[in-house]
């Protein structure tokens, strides 16, 4: 997947993981042409506790309170010791995908430039079990897989219409001039302008660990597009690997946890006293007791039948 | 080129540029099929003099010194009080040129989402008079315009493949079914994928006149691409209206001043003294020197022989 | 408090909000020496609205919904939106207070430059009812106000060393000397070196919706110090007056809501069904279980014996 | 300096920079009490070229060219690349000295908080060979230094008063109550208002080298304070060892080049061609001509005297 050797052993004297050292360089494949390769990182959990006992002073204490210091410093947001860390990738991923991630502008990036060089000629096309409908009560998702039938159909267009579009880029670029024929070139920088989305591009991504984990909790959420979340599935396993106690906390506090608005919160406490909680009376509109409803079904309207 | 209402009058207290009023709601046409509309904007000329002020405490003074205070923090690059400057613009434009814009980070952005909504269906076809060729010594640019026939080549190329593209998009959607037919729609987030980079996003775009001055400086230059250049004109002009005393001074000490490097300097510190100065000597490398020589032909290598 | 002429009419097509306009220019006082001055405003509710518009693409519609499309957006954490307003405030400040507001980084700042101009001669004194001892549970707080005895003992140390270090100040920069006596002028840069952190200092400072919230959360919360809270109050009511849909979403869902972890979320489910859960046995550590049963004290340990 | 051990030795598959480990962990002395140590560090020299390779793709090549690379880069501002390398710090620091350090927003920072721990009892005071007068001509700036006698006695009203705030510090605290007597410790947040702007703060401080050079190509100027430059000079020699290449290119386009306006090389153009530009003439302001002569004073008004 990355013709790239495996590199050398050094011996430094800043924080190493040895989990993660295991896996520096190696390109872990995503969808059908793309993967996720972990160039470098900076610090650990230690690294964080540190930088948030340097502003505690004397008033934090013993190792042993590292994972709790680290689940206190998530349940009450203090972001900044998370910034201690860094991590370096290296990802090839479809221009679709990369217009999404771009969107998180607290990274440093380095991507491919197709005005310089001339993009391969890979591109993505979805698995037909994730090929789906459009999510009828959700407007930005996808629903069940579509039949068999019209998968096949879908698939090669994509297919073909990718390969028709790179055989005009070629020919635009007049690379594969046949013999006698001399074919003006068209600069790359405007050739490219007839690759549809679904082409890979690569680029180098670094990124703090507190940003990240923003990343994470939009990226692996079940509204995000299926594609960008296989890359932040992947790149979930390494941060567990990397900080396994900030991985556990931002599991319980950010990925599990939830943020509640002041009448959610009110419907529980009623919830809590034995009553029934009337939402509407609350002061929910009907999109908000549904979503909640959604969330506590044993509260919901509707619940009382059963 | 908009359907837009012309802004209504209010009355406020905040600084106004007459100027720049003229312009606010209205599409100004880029390439085929884009715009630039002035959507809002914060200060002008005095407010940066007026922040620039509070820093300098008691230390400037008199109105008339406006202009000269605007030049010192310029040529001196005090970026902050530029930074209280704030500009917010409706755009439409390929996604193409998209992708190279959104790499400037510090601004803020909502784009058009193919997620929720269908991509209205309108491309961009260059005009055969900026169909260049690939440029022969810089290999990011363009050249010449190609031959009449090979534009109309690849014009077609460019226009069939952007065709076939949407007309499969729109197959996906199941949009246009045919009577008696039932097919399932693709979810909106898959079918965009096969649509080419040179279909038309939009977005809202805010940045502050620092960072929008840096966009300028990189976006103006002639080793832009052409497309993305015509926006940066449009927004020149808007900026040119809204703080004139800024543009002055950015057009003297950026767009048209230059870096040089030590040797450089020392380069024209040898000529200044009425030597010829050798460039290799002074530890250039031969693209140092190209690139001197270039700037400066009066100075190069091979002049002697005029 | 501030000796700025009210600023003059204009017109504009810009979006304006009648109630904020009213305070344009006037210095609300804050502390004993400080203020808090509107110096200019992007935006408006409708502005957001407009923005999210352009993302949702026809896929939302109606006026009337405007409030429930901004409840959504925060509901949602959609922040790009947000990011669409931006407020500009002229403030005087207790160096310690700018001291903590000036990590909120991604805001636009001029502070007055005590190396080009000589301070004034204000610092704060607390008021005498917030003179709190340091809080025995909360490491970083304050608590009841120390006795009226404590309180002039400790006001009358607060105010000799202030004055004695502004004189010595004075003194450095040679700024009263005496008849017939001519001593050296110490640069601006040292002699400031002298001055306590409560001296006052003052900057413009400007800074976008979204992240004004985020600063709001933090600064209006019964963790931060009282002197920061009382520059965010004064903000908060301008907020109100300029975004009332941002204020109103933002308090229902941010101020007043709440963010749960895994564990606490079952904790609820098991009340909510008429179970008394237990804490401990959920996976909490008691620093947990105590925070979240001072949130639910009707859940808590110890409410068994009520 | 630090109570810090040296850090293990580990292995790692990630970049090393043998020069740079040897000064990892180690505290380099900076001003009287402070420090400045390396933490921790990602990529070198060979780091930014790769990520510059992903970017230019099959156009870039030989190994052998990678000093050209970065020269390359730094020449034409690809900032990017430069991105990809991250400096981690420990730093003690006056707080005056922070207060300026602190406006580098593109900085991941944790400061010691005065909320939480009771500061040190140290503060800074200048060496009589830096202690200068009000620079005439600069009006940020500082001259020569006083004499020995108003040297005595500026130091010793810097540390009476630093030594009686500290003493009321203290006192505020209820540190060191008398036998018998029984203080209320105000809070500390509150306490250490008192404290002059010469006392030690210390935090850890990482930003990435691209916003590093940016820091210090203003921090090594020689209009910055003194006390700033001072660690400046300290984190210079680190980036010297750390990425030798960048370095070398960032002292000949930056630190020893230099920006010329529009004018500037007009006027520069004149000289090479054998004639004395007549500065005014082309459109200098007085000011721009003044400071244009400094920089060439062999082109400037009244060297025809000579």
């Amino acid at each position: 997947m990355s013709d790239i050797d495996p590199p050398e052993l050094h011996a430094t004297r800043r924080p190493c993981v040895a989990a993660l050292e295991a896996v520096v360089g190696e390109a872990i494949g995503v969808l059908d042409h793309g993967f996720v390769r972990l160039v470098d990182y900076m610090g650990d959990d230690a690294a964080i506790v540190q930088a948030a006992r340097v502003s505690y002073g004397k008033g934090t204490k013993k190792v042993h309170e590292d994972r709790g210091l680290i689940r206190y410093l998530m349940r009450h947001r203090h972001s900044t010791p998370f910034e201690m860390c860094e991590l370096k990738l290296h990802v090839k991923l479809p221009i679709f995908v990369a217009r999404q991630w771009i969107r998180h502008r607290t990274a440093n990036v380095n991507e491919y430039s197709a005005r310089y060089s001339i993009l391969d000629h890979e591109f993505y096309l979805p698995d037909p079990a994730v090929l789906g409908v459009q999510a009828p009560s959700n407007r930005q998702g996808r629903g069940d897989a579509v039949s068999p039938e019209r998968a096949a159909e879908v698939l090669a267009w994509l297919k073909d219409d990718a390969e028709q579009c790179y055989r005009h880029y070629e020919a635009m670029l007049a690379l594969r001039a046949e013999q006698g024929e001399e074919r003006e070139g068209v600069a790359r920088e405007l050739a490219r302008i007839n690759l549809p989305l679904n082409y890979y591009t690569q680029w180098y991504w670094k990124i703090d660990l507190h940003n990240l984990l923003h990343f994470l909790s939009l990226r692996l959420d079940a509204h995000a597009q299926y594609e960008i979340r296989a890359y932040a599935d992947v790149i979930a396993d390494m941060v567990e690997k990397w900080v396994p106690s900030v991985w556990e906390a931002f599991r319980d506090y950010r990925l599990e946890g939830a943020v509640l608005s002041r009448l959610e919160i009110a419907a529980l406490r009623e919830a809590a006293q034995g009553r029934k909680p009337d939402l509407i009376a609350l002061g929910m509109s009907k999109r908000e007791a549904k979503e909640f409803a959604e969330r506590f079904p044993e509260l919901g309207p509707g619940n009382d039948e059963t």
